[in-house]
């Protein structure tokens, strides 16, 4: 994939320290097959609509973690922002996310009825732990691969000479995350990370942040390989 | 104070057997002295004041054990309406709360520079223990008490010949309280615990929720306290 | 593998009437391939090794779920004896654990050295986060297929035609897990949680938590899956 | 009360530096009333033996608290102390001052039928709450004051010329906390500080931790001002 893309990341933030830290794991998510196939629309109609189902069923545990995000921030200011995402997911995303599945013949029953695969449970419940065990800075960085990572994603596929946007079924997906709207919130998160991190010795913390960002970016990258796969 | 009022808590909900259960405690707290000196205009406006202060400070805590509700809740549906409470406290409520503060000549700086009172510090941390320890059930049934006792403070105080509204500087905060919008939201929390209760036993775990119960309505008795000894 | 075995789990206990429900579930983990190829003596030593390693690291994140269940627990018998295991896990298994990796050319710097496996982050990470999520039963339903289920899969190859102990490798593993004092260990578990289900509605509940129970079976299976796999 | 004794915070440690920065709430704190009356043997025994049967209930807490310490380590070392210290509560501790109580000629029925007072409330569920919200150093500097202000408390009471031990009904007291096991015990805690914040900024998050030291030493004097009161 390119090298030469919008980057939302500012070099010497907090997250792009952690990213130019930990290259190998932040590469095997956001250069993945699924993406590169996403992008030049090869990947199987049946590997996204996995990937779909798996993604509605995310969506719930991610509310609980930006909602565990709002209990564990520590102003207003943080605890507001953290506040409009969980809305967001949970009276928002999650009737896109159910309108977009419906285009490709998934009703809402079909959805609701799948088991969590194993990679769905995997990335979330690390999160979920690694929040909690730690303070809204690690709660942070290991959700923000996700958001961020999406980001830099459509980015990527935008400025690729390997993607092909006329025709390609997956065409909406791309546009819908490379639109300006949902950069605003990466950058945002982006913001906010460097806002928490900074009261709490964010830099100082650099090596065991790096851990947690490079484990959140494999299970990531595991989340497009289960879509490959059909994996349960 | 008056037996009849309208009473929003059906006798034979969970929350209403708690109440039976539990009356002293219950009495303790809607039938406080702060309550019956508001009633009837002649509580100190120092004892108003530092009550208003100290209901903010409340807030933010309130706010993070909703976003803890959100976490521990097991369908979209309750996920969906404490979210709602979230959000409506943090960017609804609060600035209310600031405006009315203002007609009390209360700044916002005033209020952010105050340190939480012991009673706050009590009662809102109890309940974030609690609902942390325990489950769902054990969330709502502390954080109850607060929403719940203020709807049924404010009927109690309507419906009191003790009360006089004409000229009480504090009837704007009573007609609040008595009004259709908030009662509704009393009575939705009122059906969520049955809602949530009805999968997690809860009837079979009337003995330990009514000591949660018990507890949460002498810590808010507690806060009026506070509000009446201008207490630290 | 055998049906009659000695069943130390009653079947009219709670943990009991979840094995009855979720029966697949119990089974893919109890009678894993994994397991009938320890008993005949013919699983690769690599499989067990592999096996070996991430167990060590199991333990670390299962001392951290034993010691919520103590922050969890109600009252101090229950805290007693989870804080045991807490104890025992951290200062006598793991090195005893240690010890018996040594025999079979591990070193705690080998050990230490591997990343934890998908299987071993899913489990454990599912665990805390359903602990932390629920109450106190809710963890120790997800914690008990480990415990519990290692003592049935060994009362099961002590009375399995097909084990083999001469000469297997594997027989001192066996024979830990069926020894008199692991047993009791398990059986006590058992006894925990009719203790604490009692206080807490644990009938009425028992839609959900075999919900738990067979989640936390599959994930059992799939570590034992990782073990034949080799898988990271 | 004196100002040379032996002081077992190193001024360059973390604690050493909270310390300095709030000297106030720490004041408060190891100098109060309480502890000078308990020194020179006026401290009426109404006020003592109310102290003693809180601290009963506060040791119940004080061990969750470790056991969320426990969950929070990330590393064996750090896991292994806090488990030690839970275990000590439990095991040892709590029997210890049930006989110790029994000399007082309180029965542990006497102790377990009473309530906890608010400010066994207020200071345990702040520190519950504050370890949960932030990571093992908020919950370390949150518990600390406890164990290590006691040590401090009769280091001092050991050097002023105040103290009367010959004939004081509370010489024991005074003695178990200056004893070298219980000295070792509170260096071992200041130690083990230094060590999980070199890992996690803390020098870098001084202000924040300062100000959870100084609410939680203030948290202390209030449990010392219960006695006095005999507040419920």
């Amino acid at each position: 994939m390119t090298k030469t893309f919008t980057d939302i990341i500012p070099a010497d933030s907090l997250f792009g320290k952690l990213r130019a830290k930990a290259p190998d794991a932040w590469q095997s998510y956001v250069c993945h097959d699924f993406i590169k196939q996403l992008g030049n629309g090869t990947l199987p109609e049946a590997s996204f609509k996995h990937y779909l189902i798996q993604d509605y069923l995310f969506l719930i545990q991610f509310a609980r973690a930006y909602a565990l995000a709002v209990y564990k921030a520590e102003d207003l200011m943080a605890m507001r922002q953290f506040s409009a995402t969980v809305h967001a997911i949970l009276d928002m995303e999650m009737s896109l996310h159910l309108e977009f599945c419906q285009n490709w013949g998934l009703s809402e029953a079909d959805i609701i009825s799948e088991p969590e695969a194993r990679a769905c449970v995997t990335y979330t419940r690390y999160v979920l732990d690694q929040g909690m065990q730690g303070d809204v800075v690690d709660l942070q960085v290991a959700l923000m691969p996700c958001m961020v990572g999406y980001a830099e994603i459509a980015n990527r596929l935008m400025a690729s000479s390997d993607t092909v946007l006329e025709g390609n079924p997956y065409r909406a997906w791309i546009e819908m995350y490379a639109s300006e709207e949902f950069q605003d919130v990466a950058k945002a998160e982006i913001d906010l990370l460097e806002h928490t991190a900074a009261k709490r010795g964010g830099n100082a913390r650099i090596e065991g942040l790096t851990q947690t960002f490079a484990t959140a970016s494999r299970l990531e990258a595991d989340f497009w390989q289960m879509g490959l796969d059909l994996a349960k």
